[in-house]
């Protein structure tokens, strides 16, 4: 594909995000451009490309059927938007090419909850492909989408030997997708793994080679049940929710530090009560728990529910605690990333290669990772810089169009590199 | 008036209940009852019955102005309607027949925001007078006020001598109304001060001669702000507005208790945040406290505020906190109040007379009272019993309609008795 | 007694203070004083005053024996300390001059462990009087027991008819006496009980017929055991009593407000930990719980080991919590105390009568006005008003030593009147 | 010196153990140790060694004097005794031997508070070399002053050319004494520095040659001062230090997480109040925060103030915090640690030589160790493995004496190898 189809596929999907588990549009576009190559493509649509019995953090229907419903407004193949009904997106598309080895792209496409900008300084509003939903790409995922199938294209047209697998993963914004596309049968014989992600800070013309420090992450939402009784007339009889929570924010984030490594905790959201002379009945609490390891978000994570199970224990309240969405923490395998660092160098456009950085945050990229590295293959998650006007999951932030090439370009060549350098 | 157009009134207010300063249909009503009384009233409605520098706790405007307009749709006066728009809710109705002495009836006319239950076993509802807006009459307003125009209906017929204002108050509920109804100059001249509840637990056939025991109340409803951040990648860099009030509420229900007499606080709503992995930037608290006495409610609020702003500080947050509505504590004389106990002994239905009996929560009549008490007059509250299957501000609650008659006929004997008394 | 005699006595006493079951020097010392009164007593000492079972708050035996040792060294009756060894301390006078009724005066015996002022101006200094111990007579005590042994002496040569017992209770300081006084059997035959105590801000010159106000008490010990670590290498290891008491003394302050009455809470000792690097293994809290009335107290314990042992929980602590000493709430009664009201009214010295007040404290002589009470007698608790320079416990307390005939005045009329009333 | 005298040594200095700013006795027979050697010494004693205005976290006076007065009764040089009064303990031992370079070596020399154990199954007590004293060498520092000595002995017998300098710091253990000497002029010239520590969990013949991860550290002493009340009767006239307190260490432990390494904070030790029925009038609290890097430790050091100050503000308490001892972080060069690794290789009697290890907690060597690397040296602190029986500060911890050979061999192995190195 040529510069300027990337953009152009680019943009359609920048003007049509959608959030996790309501990419119909995005997927079914997706589809579309897949099939528009000249290639010999495998495709595996929604149910067929994801384990829908792992999709976790999954919003209610009535918003996955809002969404489905907008999507089909919209000019696209009917039946593969029936086939992602009820919130089954994604898809994986599969390029045979010969017998060994199996190299998969793994690329995210879901957009955020956020209202874009619309200031003239702001180029997706100025040259009109701004968001046209209540939801953006705020991330980069449009670019991430486009790179994955410029990728294909690329490497149809190569000396590439082996079989390509491209995962367009949904739902990596609130770490639900990751484990439903690792859960898949589809990693089984991927031997070599890369995932990317553009921006994080880099500029255009940089490229992390492989990017560690991914925490471990767990979500918990906990609902204190208390009794509510007037607040004048009768303290005594309540069971104060407010109260259980209030205990259960201070007592979270005293969890003690850990030797082993980072560790993070967050009561992120809070609501309770109904009327300031009414002891409160009901109290939510949404908050997260992350580790440098599996083991030390673990430690966080049963240290958390300690806290909240004492905290409604002293208020004399019931409690229902969920264990919400959750990613493992991962790592990119030096191997892997020494050949990205060697292609990158020589990529043009590519003017700095950092071999190592660090993420700080979550991913749920690390559920495919580590189930490639569980039978023996290598990972590798590349970052490819991008200048960006705002911050990530701001309603500035933007791509510089030109590293959707430098991702093309990085990527198919550490492919084509995998392939030669297999035995 | 018969006991069938007291329980037709009463019907009539109960069908269309509005909240706190939108008793827009409400005051017409009244107005219009009034009117068609064989009585020479002088009536002073809205800006004219209130001081409107003085409401608190009002809604938003948008608020105001829907319910006003749901009240156009009614077949009320347009010129009563329209001298209340913006919420100026309320009227005071003046019956001349004497030089002294002025007798004061203080009623209140605002309903609440809640559902009405629409089971068979709930009288309205199988009676077809349940509430056709989103709001309900559950603390009884809707009888108070009848017994308001009842009792001016038979002080009208009657040997009484001296002038009988009737308060129809706007805005208990919300604690808003009394201090615009004392602030007016319609007060100033009343020896003697009524005000009535009924319900309240006691049953059919019981008056409590004398209530006491009103707590002082004051709302506090403070905003935490911080600064957001990502709590995995940079939790050094929020400043934690969630972390902030939960401080804050348990240090709030951890005031001193005081020596002087009971006091109460209540953190009632909390609300902050809006994701799991985001340093919470904001936070509400919406608060209330309360004392025996207006000194002990200053105590807490004192106290109340020292620990919100504390609390800001310690997590480095900014704070703003508005003093919301209030209510001081106020005593029923105890000679008005035998008045009451006599008259009660005597009438017809009442069978059981209590001398005292204590709220435990707040009233803004209390405003109208101490404003009574401050100039030298005598000022009592008086419960009127009456079964009712739930209890107050729940949805099932319902006012027995004999009560209605009690109500008229203990008021209105006080009322001439005192006349009387007077030398 | 002349007044120069009651002054001499008290003044004895005073020179030798001793704190709760240490009593030992106190406690000859008043039967020496009963014994060589002109009257035929029964005298009940130590083990066979009180019911050894139900001592409250007991010191360390060494405490108690170092007391003991101190007291063998003065020139009392060796017969009688030897029956007190061990801390079974106090005295029961028994003076029979009729068949009925049988009149109880319950006054208190034990000092503070606190050094006296001595100051020119502290008059027990001036006056060569001042504390010999580390122990002061900082709550007039010794003026209690000087009292009890003049109206002993003055009753004995009245016209009475009927029984007197003045119970010289121990260990009232540490509420620790009361209950095992109460469950000696010298109370069961007791028609009126009076209790007596001086000052409580009342000048010399002012009687209150009938204390009221008493808040039962508990007292709660709670230690938290965890497991240490070094804060810095491993603080993961750790289970912090630190963190677990800091957590409980928030909460227990914050124990809902009761709407029967007041409530009190105070977390009055903490300690915990040994070095600043390392967790702490055991943190202690020394509490108390009040209420006005005895299940009131009984909310507030409940509630509070309730938190306590949540916050045990939260930091995975281990928690002992011993319930100390204990006293219920009283009441004085009307009958009782109207008699007091006019005897005072008509005794010399005596400028002012008040009917009631409020203690707003605790004290363990409503264990004996309960067991009085439950059996059908009367109690009251009098109040003698003296000029005291110093509050209550602090080192500069001292007492108008006018007010001992006060006290021994009013008593005698008091108990004289009672004979003469009973049929 | 023979094995037979490194090990009489390390015993009769283990023997008379003196816990920090107390080595009287310790640093006398050091010098008369360093005497006895045929090797021509200048020697720096007490306030000659270090910096007497820099000493951190002294004793009370009472506590310097009364081990002062223990150590004149043993067979010392009276003069050298007399010149360490007040706390100046402490020698710096100089070897010139050529003109460059200089090479020093820190040793620490105090003891520990606690009391050894003497089962026959703890060597000291089995072979009769148990403390004398209150104190315990729990921690190797006899070890270290005596590997010291012994490397300076070596040294002056070897071929060595420049200029040695033996640290024989002392109150390493309350990180007090590495300031006072790092700010004498003797680390001036100082082109590499040497430290040392025994054990630390490696067994006999295992060296570290360069460990990393100290920590920084802060000590934070605060005081609360509230206003007493009686619990009682006023609990709303007391400022409770104690709820302060709790306040207080809630949130230290609360303090945010920091992205950019560890950081660690720790309430150590609480203690507040007097009574239960008294509202604390003041409480105490010693805490200590670290961090990864000196900036991480300030981070927390500003948290944790900031917490002080609010909590005593909630609670309308003064509050007092004392900055106490404090030690920065420091890293081991790896070129110096490159050249023990390989000395240690070759040496006899070392079976494992690891390259780094972590130390997870503090040691004032770092302010040596960050002079030393401030004008440009090179600074490395050395692992010596020895089996010890129970762990580090504990009653039963020992040292394996073979280690004291293997310390003296490596770092003089290390000494004469940068002489040479260096051009």
């Amino acid at each position: 594909m040529h510069d300027d189809e990337l953009v152009s596929l680019r943009r359609d999907l920048h003007r049509k995000p959608e959030p996790a588990w309501r990419e119909f549009y995005t997927t079914a576009r997706i589809v579309e451009a897949l099939e528009s190559l000249e290639a010999d493509l495998d495709l595996y649509v929604g149910p067929e490309a994801i384990n829908g019995d792992h999709r976790l953090a999954l919003p209610e229907d009535s918003e996955i059927d809002a969404w489905y419903e907008q999507a089909r407004k919209y000019d696209v193949d009917p039946d593969v938007l029936a086939s992602l009904e009820g919130g089954y997106t994604g898809a994986v598309a599969v390029l045979e090419k010969g017998e060994s080895p199996t190299v998969g792209l793994r690329v995210d496409i879901d957009g955020l909850p956020r209202i874009e900008a619309d200031g003239e300084d702001h180029e997706p509003a100025a040259e009109g492909f701004r968001s046209e939903h209540e939801a953006m790409h705020a991330c980069g995922h449009d670019s991430h989408a486009t790179v994955g199938i410029g990728v294909i294209d690329a490497i149809a047209d190569s000396d590439f030997q082996g079989t390509l697998k491209v995962f367009f993963q949904p739902a990596e914004e609130v770490i639900g997708g990751g484990k439903a596309m690792a859960k898949s049968d589809h990693l089984a014989d991927v031997d070599y793994l890369l995932a990317m992600h553009v921006g994080l800070d880099h500029p255009t013309g940089e490229i992390v080679a492989g990017i560690d420090g991914f925490l471990a992450v767990s979500h918990l939402e906990a609902t204190f049940y208390g009794e509510p009784a007037h607040a004048g007339a009768r303290p005594e009889e309540g069971r104060n929710a407010n109260q259980a929570l209030a205990t259960a924010v201070q007592n979270l984030y005293a969890i003690p530090r850990h030797s082993d490594g980072e560790t993070r905790v967050n009561a992120g959201v809070i609501e309770g009560g109904s009327a300031a002379n009414i002891i409160a009945e009901e109290a939510r609490l949404v908050a997260e728990v992350r580790g440098e390891t599996t083991e030390l978000m673990e430690y966080m994570r049963e240290k958390g529910t300690r806290v909240l199970r004492s905290a409604a224990e002293m208020h004399d309240c019931d409690l229902e605690v969920e264990l919400g969405a959750e990613a493992p923490s991962a790592t990119s395998d030096a191997e892997l990333a020494d050949v990205v660092a060697e292609v990158a160098s020589a990529t043009d456009g590519v003017e700095r290669v950092l071999e190592r950085d660090k993420l700080g945050g979550s991913e749920d990229a690390t559920f495919l990772m580590r189930e490639v590295q569980q039978h023996g293959g290598l990972a590798c998650y590349v970052g490819v810089g991008t200048d960006h006007p705002g911050g990530h999951h701001t309603s500035t932030f933007d791509v510089d169009e030109a590293s959707l090439r430098h991702g093309v370009d990085v990527l198919t060549g550490t492919i084509e590199r995998v392939s030669l350098e297999r035995p």
